[in-house]
């Protein structure tokens, strides 16, 4: 039996699907840039469209104040300039990285079978006759190479239309939040949609490219491809990595020295590392938040088609339903651009309070829209029944059965996400305690933050477990891939979301700075407060996604390790699983010192300035912003290297000298342990980041027993934030990265492994 | 061929060596008690061994003062009566707890073949004709009293003798540093002595008398046997979880109001929290540390006898081999005792910079000795070949692979022990780094710290994963069961080693409390911090042993179950691998927690007393200790319930509902998440704690920077200390329970599970 989709009709919806995206993209870009940073044409965009909200535009005296226009657009510029400068030094190194990356990879394939460019028999099928390991080599290398510079054009387009869009918020703000919402939102779709399109279409066009030197050699030509999902998670080693090093020195250096030092509030434009701070947002929630879940998103599509290669598909060359995990990204993605209307057009914010709900609405709309999308996709674009290949046998599915995998990954996350709110928002109990425990300082306030951040985890796991357990035991690992897939199909929307919390964040600070009203800040600053708890929603999601993703890599990588069982009960696999699970902690000393010690650096240049800069606390100098921007720069980029080495390198090194059987219990163990410290670690900061923000808003009776500002309690809290920063924003989040990147590099060099590997086992 | 011991030697062997371990204890008891708490006598008892370090005595005023020596003896009855108080009321609960634990195991037990009192068929050699499941349930519940009595008596008596020490250590420190660490170290001992001795001979009389019915039934026999361990286990876990939560609360509680709001130093007799603090440190770190470690030894013991009895030994009814653990412990008391002379005898510490090399000196002496002894053990003790039960299969076993097995636990133990110290101790870099970090507050501290314990984790692990992978690879499960004994055979010298810092910390409290002069409380002091020191080596050690044990009894239960591989790659297995992961986190919420409510009770009643009783900040009246130490009662036995609850149930119902892969698959999970978690908390704490002292004592150029007590960076010190009070003395710890009493829980109800489990996956 066929699916009901024919390949002509697949093969359009892909592209087409890809570029409805891309124009989006485009269109809600050009609706951004229509408010002008030009003061003499400034508010001309924003008419057409504005007419029935004209009782909103609360009109400020600032309105027509040219001067802080050219202010508002000279801190962009300065924020923007940092941001390239970063992206385009991490580039150097990314570059050089990639190139011996690259050389590894064809080497270490192409040696599998000594360069030969004779055909092999397939490793699965070995009957049938497949293309050289050359040949693998060959594409996996040309595969990795795109993987590495679709994320890497993605995240910089991304943290341009971020730092186009951060003043020209500020500015809209001025109109009222609802104006100023849109501005932010339209923004973080943008770089939603880019990512989700263009990373579809260049997977869509290499399956075709490649496809035609492979021809029916579908198992040559998936495993080829594994290599894409590789080249965008090594980019999001150094995105994640490398931009949360950075964002968090700036930011904990700015903190250390201005408010705690100074008592200068958050984003002073007196304090020398300010600029520092926000291009920190935009390279590191934007650019690496970008370019983790893109890696997710290649790796997921990569362990799904690599799996349905050497299922019935592969086998009876059924293109729709072999690029079935491209028919649900597809759909996402109009799935995604009828949720975002819902936002952006068809409802209007006009009021603070309705910031929060309008995006929770989000991704409740995205959810639901998209359960009805894989619906049809499964319906259409797969036989009624299939078989998949399940370690070594193949397993009869039916197309509902792959529904439910897809929709359990979908709706999962959906539960994770809001787990993460009630855990995160102050509106909840658990914040509020935690800002209660403020009272008897800092210490309690450590201990319950932990604790919280501990407990947050339960509901996670066992909605992960839960998925894990109904796609594993329905589809095997190509359901357990597709569920991953299923929780990245609405990334569009994710993204969106997740950009437009540092967008406002920064359109925050470029308030402050450029003087505006108190006003305009208290607007900018409730966009920030929503974007705090959405920020952490979209860690979750990329901590489930990586936990799902990492499981089906794994998977994949034992298929084609040709291993048959990863028994726990043998010595090989057990200390691979106790050494596994102890490198995040490991992977997290390294990166959570990184921080601290770059952050050392920027206080003595903070100090250096505040002490040497005469006029500076009086705000009559400017401080050398230049310097602090230079000293986050190096210090990320030195310090990203321990920790990068330690991911490359693990696979290798126990793939080599251990054996295929020690490095899956090396990927088990790192993926069952590191979830749990990303999650908690994430959920902990940013406990304390809201619980700090209850205190300062001092919105009820109780959160005002504990302020105000300056308050012991408050002091405390403020303390409690600053630890949060690098568990929140660079050692948790970077756990995804260690999990994910291990799974998929050991995957591309399973071959080499299987071959070659295990020395020291073969020596003794 | 059989071993070179007759059975007969084997026989008197053990207990002989058990009754030596014990007479050594009521000696050093002895030595202990001469040195007088009534004024009229004092100085008495010393006379007759203090002759050769006459010129060590500095007289000081008050040696003959007999305010002071009533004054202590009153503060020790204060601490003593608290103590006693606090246990007791455990016990009810105990009672209640073990009445009904005992029910539940006869229940389920003797449920497996319906209470049938009919002969069965062996489980693993099934032409034989083994005991009938009642007489399981019912030895197994006899086993399982047992084990909680002897520990719950062992830990009772070290409390005793601790809570008798203190103030006789602190009047010994008016005659110098040595006296008073003899009189510690001495009582430390009495307390490992009694236990590891004790533990061994009630084993050695239960299989004996339990031998009776079962005859030459081996299997059956050890299987009931198992029920000791839980039982040792078990009580454990309200030593542990019970006593680290009261001795947190108390500490912290009386640190929060003392030192941060009223500014007193710690242990001022004007804190109505100071003898619930010092109550606590008997408490928790005497009696909570020693069922800890009864419970691995016990466990250790019972998982390889099980192995053992399914073996070759057991088969043939080889008596000498079959009880090897046993002999492999006797041999360890012997070893321990000749180490102690070491501290106490041969050598006279003269210096305070010899305290700590003297301890470290134990740990390398006793292993040293016990190096040898377990050669001529397992020369003596097993024949040249043997075979050993491998997961359904049998395997050939040389003598000297298994004193291999045991070397490289007790030797992995000693690396442990040092890298701890490297991490803990303030006379190396990692804690200086620490200190240093506080400059720019209790943030950075924080950070630091946290990633001093990630990184702490790494050779630890190492260590583990290379005993594990060596002993595994020799004998199995018997190996790595041997492997852990190995590791806890100097159990006794370790006892009296971690003993004896709380002994000198109450020490140190007496002395301030009685308002003896600086220079009595800096020798004291300088005995704290070596005991500060060697507690995070106890730690260490209970943790290494803790995974190793829990591996073993994982081994022995997936026997038990006849489960034949734990395979990672089915659903079943990686749900509960994954779940099990989260465990540690979730048990650690709960008791980090139930630390924090319980310190907020104690402060609220510190805070009322110094508000309502007149005269308290001046001395002149004394505050209310009672209430506070019925506060941290009532707390603790409160608190507990809910990680006692998690910690006992998850076993029940995992393997009820789901069956024994799901529960192989927890119980893998949470051993290897748990470990890290374990070791990274109690090192972040011990280096927090340390790097507090570093800075007080102002020891170093550097430490004078960082000073004098009241500094910012003091003040950072103390909170990162106080967040490290839970972590390093409770949560941490207790790790150790949840993953020893989930495994030993399994093993025990393994042929229930086997029989009645999995009920969910049943149904559907």
């Amino acid at each position: 039996m066929a699916a009901i989709l024919p390949e002509l009709a697949a093969q359009v919806l892909i592209p087409v699907a890809a570029a409805v995206g891309i124009a989006f993209a485009v269109l809600q870009w050009v609706l951004v840039s229509k408010v002008r940073l030009t003061p003499e044409r400034r508010g001309e965009g924003g008419a057409g469209k504005s007419g029935p909200s004209d009782y909103l535009i609360e009109e400020e005296e600032g309105l027509n104040d040219h001067n802080v226009v050219s202010k508002c657009a000279e801190i962009q510029n300065a924020i923007s300039e940092g941001a390239t400068s970063f992206l385009f030094t991490e580039y150097k190194y990314v570059g050089l990285f990639m190139g011996i990356f690259a050389i590894l990879i064809f080497l270490f394939l192409g040696s599998v079978e000594g360069f030969s460019t004779k055909s092999q028999p397939c490793h699965y099928s070995k009957d049938k006759t497949c293309k050289p390991a050359l040949a693998n080599a060959i594409f996996s290398t040309i595969a990795f190479v795109l993987g590495a510079v679709t994320s890497l054009v993605s995240g910089f387009l991304g943290m341009k239309i971020a730092t186009y869009a951060n003043a020209r918020t500020t500015l809209e703000a001025r109109k009222g939040v609802g104006k100023a919402f849109i501005t932010a939102f339209r923004s973080g779709a943008v770089m939603g949609f880019l990512l989700a399109a263009s990373g579809l279409l260049v997977l869509y066009i290499a399956i075709n490219l490649f496809g035609i030197y492979y021809g029916d050699d579908w198992e040559g030509l998936f495993e080829a491809i594994t290599g894409y999902g590789l080249g965008g998670s090594s980019m999001a080693l150094f995105g994640r990595v490398g931009g949360g090093i950075y964002t968090k020195a700036a930011d904990v250096g700015a903190d250390l020295v201005g408010k705690v030092e100074r008592n200068i509030p958050e984003d002073d434009p007196r304090n020398p590392a300010v600029i520092a701070d926000n291009v920190g947002d935009n390279v590191g929630d934007i650019a690496g938040m970008g370019s983790d879940l893109f890696g997710s998103y290649a790796e997921s599509s990569c362990a799904a088609l690599v799996v349905a290669s050497i299922s019935s598909f592969g086998i009876n060359h059924e293109f729709t339903p072999m690029v079935y995990p491209l028919l649900v990204s597809s759909v996402g993605i109009i799935a995604c651009l009828v949720t975002t209307l819902f936002a952006t057009d068809f409802f209007e914010i006009k009021a603070v309070s309705e910031i929060e709900p309008a995006l929770k609405k989000q991704l409740i709309i995205s959810t639901a829209v998209m359960t009805v999308g894989i619906a049809l996709v499964s319906w259409l674009g797969l036989p009624y029944t299939f078989t998949i290949f399940n370690f070594g046998a193949q397993k009869t599915v039916h197309s509902w059965q792959l529904f439910l995998c897809v929709a359990v990954g979908l709706w999962a996350g959906l539960i994770i996400g809001f787990v993460t709110e009630y855990y995160t928002s102050n509106a909840y109990s658990p914040v509020q305690d935690v800002a209660d425990s403020c009272r008897t300082g800092a210490a309690t306030n450590v201990i319950f933050g932990l604790a919280l951040g501990y407990k947050s985890v339960i509901i996670p796991i066992f909605a992960i477990a839960f998925s894990i357990f109904l796609s594993f035991s329905l589809a095997a690992m190509y359901g357990v891939a597709v569920a991953a897939l299923g929780m990245l199909s609405t990334i569009a929307t994710g993204l969106a979301i997740d950009a437009y919390g540092p967008i406002s964040d920064n359109a925050g600070g470029i308030a402050e700075m450029a003087g505006m009203s108190h006003r305009i800040r208290e607007r900018t600053d409730a966009l920030d407060a929503a974007g705090n708890t959405t920020a952490a929603i979209g860690k979750g999601f990329a901590i489930g996604s990586a936990a799902l993703v990492s499981l089906a890599l794994f998977g994949a990588f034992v298929s084609r390790a040709a291993i048959s069982t990863v028994d726990v009960l043998t010595p090989k696999v057990f200390i691979g699983l106790i050494v596994g699970a102890m490198l995040p902690y490991w992977f997290s000393a390294m990166t959570m010192k990184s921080v601290g010690s770059a952050a050392l650096k920027m206080v003595e240049e903070v100090r250096r300035q505040f002490n040497t800069i005469p006029g500076l606390m009086e705000g009559t100098t400017k401080p050398d912003y230049a310097t602090c921007v230079k000293i986050s720069t190096d210090a990320s980029i030195k310090e990203m290297i321990p920790p990068g080495a330690l991911v490359m390198l693990t696979p290798l090194i126990v793939g080599i000298l251990f054996g295929v059987e020690t490095l899956s219990g090396v990927l088990a163990g790192a993926l069952v342990s590191g979830v749990q410290i990303a999650i908690s670690a994430s959920n902990t900061g940013g406990a304390w980041d809201n619980a700090k923000k209850y205190i300062e808003a001092g919105a009820s009776e109780h959160a005002r027993t504990l302020g105000p500002k300056g308050s012991d309690p408050h002091k405390a809290a403020v303390i409690g934030d600053t630890i949060g920063d690098p568990l929140k924003d660079t050692s948790g989040p970077s756990l995804n990265i260690l999990i994910k990147l291990m799974a998929v590099e050991s995957l591309v060099f399973a071959p080499f492994f299987a071959t070659h590997g295990g020395i020291l086992f073969k020596l003794f």
